[in-house]
């Protein structure tokens, strides 16, 4: 495993751009931001990004790998976020395809607290695919949501979350849907015998974070649902540190860095970066749904998540947005049995929300046997 | 002033897409999350978003405005930040353009703590533009950057910050440079009589900011430098409350954002959001430097930051990057005196920190004469 963290880029140049002088641009910018003929030869040495190879592509554009030196770092993740995109997310295409992590610094970032076995646990869920859908729309009020949850939690869906956009609105304000929610899937838990979950949305400012963690964790909850992009990523891992619940991330904001010509691309933000700064479940927009991504855009995220890194437990990938019941044994076949399928609309596009879920579990569990 | 939050947009649509539809989809989106035939009509009438206007553009695209209620956003830039550009980002074809701001959410989010007049007041400048320059390079020692600090205020920079890469490492430890940097320019200001001031970067962590803030604080530091898009946007907000320090934004990994077909105007961004989310100074790549920025689009992020706001106080514009000494005159009558130039590399190339700045110090103050 290499010493340095060394970055693998898609250049492509503007007409009159060479790609060596773009190469040299990009391991200064990320670095020392002076020109090389400012530096010291102790600086340019030590912490210069190293152009360790650049070549022409047949598809067009550059390969590019540059390492930095672990130094560069100084062993935070804000700084790991500005030596990989800071500056250079400013210029143009230039695409991070991947990342080689030297070990120690997997190992201050740490990755999920519970991982896919963790999350297993807490939920009692072994042997199948895991399900989620979303509380919601907007405007309910939080009885209304906690009805929801309980026919949702009756119909045998594992994680009952809050939708990314319920944050403390006046028509169910947190504390309130806090305790609605999650006494309705308790109710329906002692019902049933089984162990669905509520994750609120704990999304908020700096100095609200704390408490709806807190609340979440006295109020009995296994996990939360946290926008880590709006939060700032390292508050996730913070949230991971200070609470042990289940941190299930969700990709609000980060598409603007998914541009295929310039910015990172989704296994290295929403897989890698994502888990490494704590998530046990990643949220991504499933292929066929609402959003562009491809399935084989989505298989990568997937391996991204579950890949073996030394110290760094995997993590479930949470394909969603636009996932039809109709599709969700094809999809557990596809992606494995360690994924959560996340479906909102398509639940409750049937009315009775308790007999689409069930009707979706004994899908997943059917699909299950067969893969 | 309109009670709801009117966002404009420029859509174009991808063969087959019906610009009605992806208007639509935007409302829902942002919003409630779920197809229309499955919502209430309180919920559709009150929470999703309302399509104001949407027609064909004479130059290709859609000019699009969705109004959304103020109880989406539930007081909180977070959710803010959702609703404006949350899941869309994910999409294609999306570009905001322009918020028109219900004088409420003004209210709650604020603006900056101290604004121009605040920072020329703490500056002791009063009649010409202002001058920004960066310690660096990343692996030079606490002591050797509190030296370049020393000359820097003997020359007459009126800020000094750290670069925005100076974080915790090794070889310049935050608490070192920070002791050694404010010593020294305290030092010089003490031998000149200027006022010179230390910006430390407090960029970090979720855990490690305040630390960082507050040692800042402790050590006499009028101000600070933060890279708000890494630590989230409102964790800056909140530093603004409880600090009461200036604040210095740089724009470090919001160029994701900022791509003409699909993301945000840097106008509204780099203007109006880190204006609202407390920066009494923003930093921008500016036109002519290493970076791509226009100079009529740079105008625009300066309008934006100091335009009228009802009860917000105006920014100051920070163009830098790759700016040049000779060309500071010509800025400061293009931008006006209401201007901070940040200047870093183009000083340290002339070798003779001190006397290049004082250079610089006398073409600022001659432009002010004539401007």
């Amino acid at each position: 495993m290499s010493e340095r963290l060394r970055v693998h880029y898609h250049l492509q140049c503007a007409p009159g751009e060479a790609a060596e002088e773009k190469a040299r641009g990009i391991a200064l910018e990320q670095t020392v931001e002076l020109p090389d003929r400012v530096l010291s030869a102790d600086v340019r040495q030590r912490m210069v990004g190293r152009i360790e190879e650049l070549r022409a592509l047949p598809e067009g554009g550059h390969g590019l790998i540059i390492s930095y030196a672990q130094e560069t770092l100084g062993g935070e993740l804000t700084q790991l976020l500005n030596v990989l995109f800071g500056n250079i997310s400013l210029k143009d295409g230039i695409h991070l395809a991947r990342v080689e992590w030297p070990e120690a610094v997997l190992g201050w970032l740490g990755g999920p607290g519970h991982g896919i076995a963790g999350v297993r646990e807490r939920l009692g869920v072994s042997e199948r695919a895991l399900l989620c859908t979303a509380l919601k729309p907007m405007g309910s009020s939080a009885e209304a949501l906690a009805t929801a949850a309980h026919e949702f939690a009756l119909g045998g869906i594992d994680i009952i979350k809050d939708d990314h956009g319920l944050a403390n609105q006046p028509d169910a304000p947190f504390l309130d849907r806090l305790r609605a929610c999650s006494e309705a899937v308790a109710r329906a838990n002692a019902q049933s015998g089984g162990r669905s979950q509520y994750f609120p949305n704990v999304t908020a400012g700096y100095a609200e974070l704390p408490s709806r963690l807190r609340a979440a964790k006295e109020a009995g909850c296994q996990g939360v649902l946290i926008n880590p992009w709006i939060t700032g990523l390292d508050a996730m891992r913070w949230a991971r540190d200070e609470f042990g619940l289940l941190l299930m991330a969700h990709p609000a904001m980060t598409g603007g860095l998914l541009r295929p010509d310039h910015g990172l691309a989704a296994p290295l933000l929403l897989g890698e970066l994502f888990r490494l700064a704590g998530a046990d479940a990643v949220i991504y927009p499933n292929a066929g749904g609402r959003f562009g991504f491809s399935e084989a855009g989505c298989e990568a995220i997937n391996r991204a998540l579950r890949a073996p890194l030394p110290g760094i437990r995997p993590a479930l990938p949470t394909p969603g947005g636009g996932m039809d019941v109709a599709r969700a044994g094809y999809w557990v076949k596809q992606y494995g049995l360690d994924t959560v399928l996340l479906i909102g609309g398509s639940l409750y596009a049937q009315g009775d929300i308790r007999t689409a879920s069930r009707a979706l579990r004994e899908a997943v569990e059917q699909a299950g046997v067969g893969a």
